[in-house]
């Protein structure tokens, strides 16, 4: 008889503002369900539950490539069956590849006993990310494992903080356009003014602080991106007013969610983070563009066994 | 009668390793005494009472700047006398002309009866910082005011945050060869490589994180500097075997003390940073490069009134 375990595997949003590439939180919602056993027969199989159409090699899919890696460094004769209730979209910049990469060695860890710490689970995750977006950046996988606010201090050799941090409500807003984050990627350039850099480094170290001692004020001063934003923000349609509205109906600040064209808010309270919905969609019903939006709350917890 | 207070005002060091232009700390030892009287004539007169030479116009003192601005903006007909004994060597980078900047507006701003906030009289020293390199960087004086670590999130506008920490362990040393800071800063690269930024940003996110968790393994990972300490470390000799030596004898991490030629290293406790002062101090005799070294430890309180 096969093992079987269902997880819900949460949303987040990486590249946080000023922590492009090191610094990401997980959402409570949206959330995806996964469905994962254990067989006796080796290999991977991966499919959906709701039409999505997914890589038939699970190789090159995010939740099948992480398993291959987990399996070829067991070496039993074993194997994965898995499948996928999507919620987050793909390409909706909310970690939909993260969500899956992750779930999949969550639940695949817990099936066997749980030999793996949450560290070696992030390092498995990260070849779904190689897989989606041709880089193994863990600002998704990291919270989506460990919960809460994370940073990555570095990749190689991994090496990930959890960032302790006051309620903060979460209002993000999907319009409906493709990003792909390797258009994303291609779009920045190669080489910065130091300047900037001492900009940037500046409001990184703010924004973890202000986390830490619960200072909002400084969060909101310190969410401020002055390297990544002004070149991607030009890949979404109406981001400055989103981002000026917002912040006029009581957000602390925000930016781009991963590589977008999903935007996110923080708020230090629920009827702000609604205020902060009303005002995204407001100005993406003017502007014609479909969109989703969603109210949550920072998910301390990452992946969670049912 | 004139009012009269002297000052212990304590040297710094700027340029925490990853935390270029935004982050310093205050030192327990050297530290300038200064005395300040409020006299009925305006103006301000400097002098120094252990023969270095001053220059003789006020405006262009690091002491005497600052009065000047404080003097303009409070439109009263006083003025200042100030007198210095200096211990910290100008030129040693560590922070000598923030503390003569910063030691006359603390005392002239008690002698007026504290009309001033702490960041007011930042604002005020930073004219200092400006007439001795020319740029107004606040992570020397910001330190010497407020005590402690302290980051400068921004400059203009100020947004200064002071940084809980451990208790850390301060070995210096300054070997005797002159590299000015204006210098130092000529010799930095304009733009900087955007995956060099992002180790630098995580480095700072984890030195900040570290030091508010209490946590030394992290605080030691983070004591990484990609962009500034590659280029400005040529201009010391001896560098990188006094930074290999000494994280081998224990220390945390450490590098260049502001913009040199300095090199400081953090430890955990005493025995370990008077370990690093002698393994310094045997690299610079074997070199022939004379040198002081200083073992201490963090000023929390900043400039002293006495």
């Amino acid at each position: 008889m096969k093992k079987k375990v269902t997880v819900h595997t949460p949303g987040t949003v990486a590249n946080l503002v000023c922590g492009f590439d090191i610094l990401g939180l997980c959402l409570d919602n949206p959330c995806d369900i996964m469905e994962v056993s254990l067989c006796d027969e080796p290999g991977v199989t991966v499919s959906s539950k709701d039409g999505f159409s997914l890589p038939t090699d699970p190789a090159k899919n995010t939740a099948g490539a992480p398993l291959i890696e987990m399996l070829a460094e067991l070496g039993q004769p074993i194997g994965f069956e898995v499948t996928i209730t999507k919620q987050i979209k793909p390409g909706s910049g909310i970690g939909s590849s993260a969500a899956s990469a992750a779930g999949a060695v969550v639940a695949a860890n817990h099936l066997l006993g749980s030999p793996y710490s949450k560290e070696d689970l992030v390092r498995f995750a990260l070849f779904g990310e190689k897989v989606a977006s041709g880089v193994k950046h863990a600002d998704n996988v990291a919270p989506c494992i460990y919960g809460g606010i994370t940073l990555i201090r570095s990749i190689f050799p991994l090496d990930i903080v959890t960032i302790p941090a006051p309620a903060l409500h979460v209002t993000a807003v999907h319009p409906l356009i493709e990003v792909r984050t390797s258009d994303a990627r291609q779009i920045l350039r190669k080489q910065v003014l130091l300047k900037d850099a001492i900009r940037q480094w500046g409001n990184i170290a703010g924004l973890v602080a202000g986390f830490m001692k619960n200072d909002y004020d400084l969060i909101g001063r310190s969410l401020e991106d002055v390297i990544i934003e002004p070149v991607r923000s030009m890949l979404i349609p109406g981001f400055d007013e989103v981002k000026e509205k917002c912040k006029s109906a009581g957000a602390l600040g925000g930016g781009i969610s991963g590589s977008g064209p999903s935007i996110f808010m923080l708020s230090k309270d629920k009827p702000t983070a609604l205020a902060v919905e009303k005002t995204m969609q407001e100005i993406y019903t003017r502007i014609g563009l479909d969109h989703h939006t969603y109210v949550t709350t920072i998910n301390q917890q990452g992946v969670k066994i049912i």
